[in-house]
């Protein structure tokens, strides 16, 4: 029997059955990049593991609406409410209007975790396209009484909130930690509490992205623009909110106090995070010098790296971990990943010769009833390819005459291969392009040659078919009924 | 000499020559689609008409901040102040939120416009995203006295504008014609005049696309967004405003009265604009079944198509017209342009492998003069492709051995060809995929091999290998010299 889906709800601290408001709709809402500067390692985890919930929602039958914001305003340095915007820093250092570093980095981002196979979010709305709902959202914080306004800018009263809702929910912060902890005011702030964040910021004479309001000309908040776009395309019932374990706190802590501080309630049933990626055990970050981006991991061209990593072997390499452990990056923890992928591809290669003579058992319907029941157990991907490799084993063992198969069988092992590794966790062959299809032509002409002229005992000719071959990256392995080729690494 | 830039400036009905207002830096404004349905023709033209623009001015040394705006919202069956919004009415019809309609069609509508080698402009915005922008040139267009409230919509006052300015001065249409050619008011429409066009409507309660306004809770007119996000973006002096001749009225008409009746004067330096395509002669309109998306034409799946043709061939085949002139599509003339990009194409490979040992002369200079001479006169596509072919005719005379060229000439040949066909017209050879290289290394192999078994009067194995090529599309021709080879269209 099939189990229901179960995720881990960081807000109940539990995993639970999945349910959603209203069935067979699902509204899930996650967390973009900010758009000033490449997508790296930790972008293509946060994008793949929605990717995958995702893709496995929409299998089920349910009928998503996806939207992942893009932050292209009020991300300030350090998440703070002060020091200067991220994109304006950019722009500022390149001389350039802020639209177009947001443009530039939206479109590196797309093509660049487009090439994951990640899947298209089915709205991708901008936070500086959304000022008259986020600036909406504040004014009925204040009605409810728990914002202020200060010298043209609002800040969300965390003390007045919490005398009526619990603020740290999320995260698990205590408030009376956070007082006793955050630095005094130095009275030159204008919050009341040091704690308190932002809502819609004065813009000084120097800004460049500031919009009119009636505190003043002014930007929002960080936080307020994933209320406001959630709430706008998903309604006030969301079925599940993702993004980075990073931003529990500050940033999902605040956006459950907005939402609830406008609505009554928090807007979010399923509150899901990702765990982060490291790099040799260590955090990545910028003066470290581990930070790698996503290009840099396609061409290789980065001083930790010993060679290029494919857009899959990098998707395969981060499915393989569960989305809530941490994942270590390492050049032999990718390597193994690289290897273990081509052991999956070449089983999906063989799947169409395969010869189907046995009797049937349940041996296939179980390895598919694991594979569900893996990615049911809190989208456990980790676990569902150990069971794609069980599938894979099967297969060679067919293949090579150890074990027989009934034809309807074959069809689920089919199945399985089209549901799980393609459909599911979007693995496919990268060599699919124009030319592959006449690259594997033009190989079996040229091999079914060299057979041809071995009958006629030519050696000279088909060893200098292999060799040639071999010139241009293709090798080719005799076996007694005839031959296997393939082609080394980067070609 | 060169000569300067000249382009057709609309609104002066003259070509001028092209002086920036701040060179080196150019601002130019091009309006871009309303995402409620897949990219056609049309759309292929003007993006590669300003894309053959942009990429002519930054290949100058101009600094070119290129916007092209995104239409979401407000755009009205029939182009009217009446009617359904194009979007909604999409979203309603495929039961989706307007913005998964608009997301949708964004992503497509990127990715064939991409495949026909067009670079995205700097910033694309959409007009959902800049409603306060549009509010406030509606607020000032109020203060200076050329709009009028009615019923919680505000329309532009064209009669109040005309009496201080010139309205029809880009499309030469005169007020009293259109006073008395229009339909009377039926008495139940707000508008004072029939000719007034709309800048904020009131929506009704079946919208759900709508912002609030001191007005009423709506949506703004069409063509107010482009004044809006062109003055955002570029500032109150546009150097540049493109989009096809179809949007001259009512589109930039109202646009130029928007921005004058807020600012005082035209923000905008040239207006250029590009002529239609026509099928087999006749205007391109769904009702006609003459409408061809580019994925049709990408695929030749559509029922005027006598196959599919390569992104490339269709560039080549608009930039073969100049932008100003009618393009006339038909099966006959998009294959003479696959022709016709073929022998550059031939021309282009041939170049590394010429000799270069006669004397200089003039010639190539003078093919590299014209070729500016082309682009300067008005961006005249039509007559560099004519310069091109020059160059193609050179390259086969030197390389059958009827022409000699030095060095010098060779280098300038070549970079002839680098800056016109692969910079400015944009054309790339469609086959450099990762797979490329190895097909032909593999065919090279098999031929070789046919070759060897030919000395060896082995013409059973000759014939096989070159009918088993032409069963996989490659086709092979003996030369008293070797052989040639090619791929059939669609390979």
């Amino acid at each position: 029997m099939q189990q229901p889906l179960k995720l881990y709800n960081t807000i109940k601290r539990e995993v639970q059955v999945f349910e959603p408001f209203h069935a067979p709709y699902v509204g899930m809402y996650v967390c973009g990049p900010t758009v000033y500067g490449d997508a790296h390692l930790g972008h293509a985890r946060a994008a793949i593991t929605y990717d995958l919930l995702y893709r496995y929602l929409s299998h089920s039958g349910y009928r998503v609406r996806y939207v992942r914001n893009i932050t292209d305003v009020g991300h300030l340095e350090n998440d703070a409410d002060d020091g200067e915007d991220k994109i304006v820093k950019k722009a500022r250092l390149e001389e350039l209007e802020p639209m177009e570093v947001v443009q530039f980095y939206i479109n590196r981002y797309h093509e660049f975790i487009g090439k994951l196979n990640v899947l298209p979010p089915g709205i991708e709305p901008l936070a500086s396209g959304h000022i008259i709902e986020q600036i909406q959202i504040i004014e009925k914080i204040f009605d409810a009484g728990f914002a202020y306004e200060s010298n043209g800018s609002v800040y969300f009263d965390v003390l007045a909130y919490s005398k009526k809702y619990h603020y740290g929910e999320l995260s698990g912060r205590v408030l009376e930690d956070l007082l006793s902890f955050t630095r005094e005011l130095d009275g030159k702030q204008d919050k009341r509490n040091s704690f308190d964040f932002a809502l819609w910021k004065k813009a000084g004479p120097e800004h460049i992205m500031k919009w009119p309001s009636k505190w003043s000309t002014g930007f929002p908040g960080w936080h307020l623009e994933c209320s406001a776009m959630s709430i706008k395309y998903l309604g006030d019932v969301i079925d599940i909110h993702g993004g980075g374990m990073d931003l529990i706190f500050p940033h999902h802590e605040c956006e459950i106090a907005q939402s609830k501080a406008a609505i009554g309630y928090d807007t979010v049933r399923y509150w899901v995070h990702m765990n982060m990626i490291t790099i040799d055990g260590q955090k990545m970050s910028k003066s470290l010098g581990n930070f790698i981006t996503l290009e840099e991991l396609f061409t290789g061209n980065h001083k930790l790296l010993e060679k290029a990593y494919s857009p899959m072997s990098v998707r395969f390499f981060i499915l393989q971990a569960h989305y809530r452990s941490t994942l270590d990056f390492s050049n032999s923890a990718l390597q193994a990943s690289e290897a273990g992928l081509q052991k999956i591809f070449s089983a999906v290669k063989a799947l169409p010769s395969l010869i189907a003579n046995g009797p049937g058992n349940d041996y296939v319907k179980t390895i598919q009833q694991k594979c569900y029941n893996a990615l049911n157990e809190d989208l456990n991907s980790a676990l569902l390819i150990a069971e794609i490799y069980e599938a894979v084993r099967l297969v060679n063992s067919v293949k090579e005459g150890h074990r027989n198969i009934s034809p309807d069988d074959l069809d689920l092992l089919k199945d399985i291969f089209s549901t799980f590794v393609s459909g599911i966790l979007g693995l496919t062959e990268e060599n699919s392009d124009i030319h592959s299809g006449l690259v594997d032509d033009l190989i079996n002409i040229l091999l079914n040659l060299r057979q041809e002229v071995k009958l006629k005992k030519d050696f000279q000719t088909s060893d200098k078919i292999r060799d040639e071959l071999a010139g241009i990256g293709v090798w080719v392995k005799d076996r007694k009924d005839g031959f296997e080729w393939g082609m080394e690494k980067g070609t």
